[in-house]
């Protein structure tokens, strides 16, 4: 058996702080570059260069509040708040790159299917079949009240709706206009042959799609679909139409339950459970040597913030961390949810007694997975390793002081992963569902639910 | 007084078919390229090179369906279906230009305000302080039908949901966050001060949205403000909001009365009616000589479609024109909408008997507006004459075959021009809105409404 290619996904988001917490103030960092054209270049030529599948950007669309009920700490970290919409940095991105693919991240709950299929086939179009969606459903108050909703739609129904409107986009996709519908044939006069281009007559419960698609068909049709969700509804979702998921944990092991969990839901639904790639969140701290990287590490640290990470965690959490001590050990802590949230700790690291203080040190640099650290060959072994435990195929690499952990990783680690057959030099295909599927094949299995809607 | 400058907009819609009908078909034209970064990136050079003002993109999220009750004849001939979303292209060409505009079309009756203010300020961001944003309320009935809604929107309705639309975006982008609001201060680990980032606690008829804009300020905060609708809710919006204007219409004269009426508009909501630029929709054919310019508007016209400009104006006027006989004069017609449009072009040319198909020759190379053919210095006189008559401040000018019509232009037409000192040689400014109020100005003027919100 060959060895199983480690797939990469650079990870990022539209702001300033996304899963490192206080970073910004490193003097490597230039993520409040994040609002011009320069940075989302030179960050996708840094991966392209390392053979990465995709950049995958996060997105959330309202801020963090929940910690001392505003949004101050989030202001003060650049923590998700500035940010910007993520679908407009790819075309400058794509511009400049010819094989990198982009997953990105928008809600089905703020959104109405007929004009995000457009916009989708718009992207998949300008970067000749590169797109990924990430599909979400947004699990921000702060979002829902300033979108037009009263109150947030509870998460069962988000999903239901989700659902429903992945099904309008398929139609639009793959059942609107059949291929060879654009004819372009000048002498006769016709551009599309409109007996080959259907309305899709969507009367559904909570969408009613009755016309054609806005746009002509894309190189994919369909983006590959992203989901991250690990609730029961997120992981059914997933299992039906994921073909990558995201998980963000910081055990191989529990990284392993979620991704069995995943590969039975998509089994569940009449797929092979190899079509769903599955992705574990992990930030790398490299250098020469293992003892450099260790010295890197701790200069990272030391600028990781206490306040942004109990902010970051009120948001995951739903519960306001705000008056607990900093020093004071977690475990005798009253919530349930914040004594979960130790347990997983405890379990890395049994003898250490996790205060918020040395929590938020050890997890602002990588906030959400694990963190290698080492020389390039160290990184390469314990990343084979977890990947192995964790029964996963690749990572979305974050960045925390971005773009330089990209470019200190493609420089050192990529290229001991290269001799280890692990990451390709050359891209096979030219899309990212062929990076996904193999050379030659761009659209959708035909298990999967969009295929269906195929003519 | 020194000669007024002429200021020029490329205008495009991101589809095969926008303006010319039909003239796909000729083999200089490269409109079904839409769909590609490479179509974009050379049209931008070509308008930058040009000294224009902006690339203004129109947009429709529905397709042409009245003429036979089918979207069978705009298929055919490319017009507005398929279709990609404008706002996408932006960034490619941003990335390839230093000076020129955008001024994109998006809908208030299809957008949540705060998902739009981030949308905005993003472009704004990557492009340095170059967006426009033509303001429309959208009046298909196929996109109401396809986004939600179960009827369209009464008309005088749409335009008050449109104002408090505007009113929430001016909020965000000028009230949230104070100058300075951004501190990035590495030693205090500050990187937006909370005291200067503020709730905009809106509470309106049509729009509830408390929280902060998502955004950090861009360099115009506000984008340019454009607006295209004539109707009397239309001209009022525009004289409160617009920064630009967009008339269609085929005779200087008439261009004059809808000028007259929007900087009275402008000067009824307490502003300077010179602050509203006004562009009139424009067509020119080119050539070495009148002789030669005259034989490209044949070839032009050897290419444009019948049907295709039917179903265009049947979709203008809510009329189904299919009835009509091609070859029998127009006056005689039993609709008084169709009567209407006939007079329009009688007084242009009286002596002609307007049928079905000579209008759709006559008007199926420059839809909407003047076509100016000859030489240069002719094209250039016409244009000065005009641009007196109808007391507008520059065109937004087609291209049926884009981009060769629009390259011929600035290769020929624009040195003319600029000899005569009306296209500027250099930008005068970095951002949109100098090239509208002069260098230095990047904000909106004292009297535009958006500034009442400022802090």
């Amino acid at each position: 058996m060959s060895t199983p290619r480690m797939r990469l996904n650079g990870l990022r988001q539209n702001t300033v702080g996304h899963t490192a917490m206080g970073l910004w103030r490193h003097p490597d960092s230039r993520a409040h570059e994040y609002r011009t054209i320069r940075h989302w270049v030179e960050t996708a030529q840094i991966l392209e260069r390392g053979g990465f599948d995709a950049l995958f950007i996060a997105d959330a669309l309202g801020p963090l509040e929940v910690y001392q009920g505003s949004v101050a700490a989030a202001l003060r970290d650049g923590i998700q708040t500035p940010t910007g919409n993520p679908l407009l940095v790819i075309p400058a991105m794509a511009a400049v790159t010819r094989r990198l693919g982009f997953a990105v991240t928008v809600s089905t709950t703020y959104e109405q299917p007929y004009a995000l299929a457009r916009t989708m086939t718009t992207l998949d179009h300008l970067t000749e079949g590169r797109i990924g969606w990430n599909v979400v459903t947004s699990a921000l108050d702060s979002a829902a009240r300033n979108l037009g909703l009263d109150r947030q739609i509870p998460h069962d129904e988000r999903y239901l709706i989700a659902d429903e409107f992945m099904d309008v986009t398929y139609k639009l996709w793959e059942g609107s206009w059949e291929d060879g519908a654009v004819v372009r044939d000048a002498e006769a006069g016709v551009f599309a042959d409109p007996a080959k281009v259907h309305a899709i007559e969507h009367r559904g419960t909570y969408f009613s799609v009755p016309g054609i698609a806005l746009s002509e068909p894309s190189v994919q049709r369909t983006p590959v679909i992203f989901q991250a969700g690990s609730s029961s509804s997120g992981s059914s979702f997933a299992g039906r139409h994921a073909e990558g998921v995201f998980v963000s944990t910081y055990k191989a092991e529990m990284a392993c339950d979620l991704s069995r969990r995943f590969r039975a839901q998509a089994a569940a639904h009449g797929r092979d459970p190899q079509e769903l790639k599955i992705f574990a969140i992990a930030t790398v701290v490299t250098g020469a040597t293992d003892e450099a990287a260790q010295d890197r590490l701790k200069d990272l640290q030391s600028y990781t913030s206490l306040e942004g990470s109990l902010a970051r965690w009120s948001a995951l959490l739903d519960i306001d961390l705000a008056g607990l001590d900093p020093d004071k050990p977690l475990r005798h802590a009253e919530t349930e949810g914040i004594r979960g949230l130790v347990d997983v700790f405890t379990t890395m690291d049994p003898d250490r007694e996790w205060t918020p203080r040395s929590l938020a040190q050890f997890v602002g640099v990588g906030g959400g997975g694990p963190v290698f650290v080492g020389s390039p060959a160290r990184v390469a072994d314990e990343m084979e390793q977890w990947m192995e435990i964790a029964e996963i195929d690749g990572f979305n690499l974050a960045d925390p002081i971005a773009p330089a952990g990209h470019r200190e990783f493609v420089d050192l680690v990529v290229p001991e992963l290269r001799r280890r057959g692990r990451v390709w030099n050359e891209y096979e295909g030219e899309t990212l569902r062929e990076y996904f599927r193999g050379a030659g094949l761009t659209r959708v299995a035909d298990t999967h639910p969009a295929a269906a809607h195929r003519r």
